[in-house]
């Protein structure tokens, strides 16, 4: 039964993993499910969730993150081999751009001269206005960052 | 000293990890080093890599691929409080698009309304003919992920 991130709506990836709702699933263990974004970036392009409904990469707990960043990396050479592609893109939209509020991670077969990004996703880049912009910039990430975020979970 | 990876050639995410190149760093502990894009997408976008030189995605030990997810929830947690943002975009390109050869993840404020999917990039879908293409291709990728593709590492 698919759990429900918010009132009245049902998540379809918990549908998915429960199985309630259909999907091209390529791989499914204890810790997640992976299956074709059913509006692909590109043939064979996949989804990564949790098995469990968390619905932002914040609430993901550090061992789930961990097995996740296993996964990808393997479901990753599983798509490169599978699609005949040169390498690919993995990607995360976290609240901004995440059209379902379950945690997924894009994993996108990439060819040479597919123009993803060339003229589909183009990284047009912004600017600083210099050093000391920058260096204002990065101080307040590190703050953000204080005091040290980890090293509870024995995981490194 | 940065490290080599290919012949005549150091790597400059090498250099920012041994401090012999500039960076504005936000971020190191013994597994990975954060710092600012030079390019940004966004204000605060930063760069996520690990301080031993890996290549790709597939080249990375599970351990470090697990470290690395830990970080970057941790870090664009930090990313989002210090950039007032309402969310982030997190992003690997492997092989194809990746600038530097050495692992690189890009975490990225977003803001709403900020334009970065619908104008600067733009995830144009591809189709598939139908549900058998669909389903063969989930087959594809299911297959190259035979045999059971971990297990091994004790992390999950």
């Amino acid at each position: 039964m698919p759990r429900k991130p918010g009132v009245g709506r049902a998540c379809r990836f918990c549908g998915i993993v429960a199985g309630t709702e259909p999907a091209f699933v390529v791989f499914r263990d204890e810790l997640s499910v992976a299956f074709l974004d059913y509006r692909p970036l590109a043939l064979g392009h996949v989804l990564l969730v949790p098995v469990a409904h968390y619905a932002t990469l914040e609430a993901l707990p550090d061992e789930v993150a961990a097995g996740l960043a296993i996964r990808i990396k393997r479901i990753s050479a599983a798509v490169i081999a599978a699609m005949d592609a040169d390498g690919s893109f993995v990607g995360l939209n976290n609240r901004i751009s995440q059209s379902v509020p379950h945690v997924h991670f894009h994993i996108v077969p990439r060819k040479k001269g597919d123009g993803l990004f060339a003229h589909r996703m183009i990284w047009k880049r912004v600017a600083y206005r210099d050093d000391s912009h920058r260096s204002e910039t990065a101080e307040k990430i590190t703050r953000a960052l204080q005091p040290s975020p980890w090293g509870r979970t024995g995981l490194i």
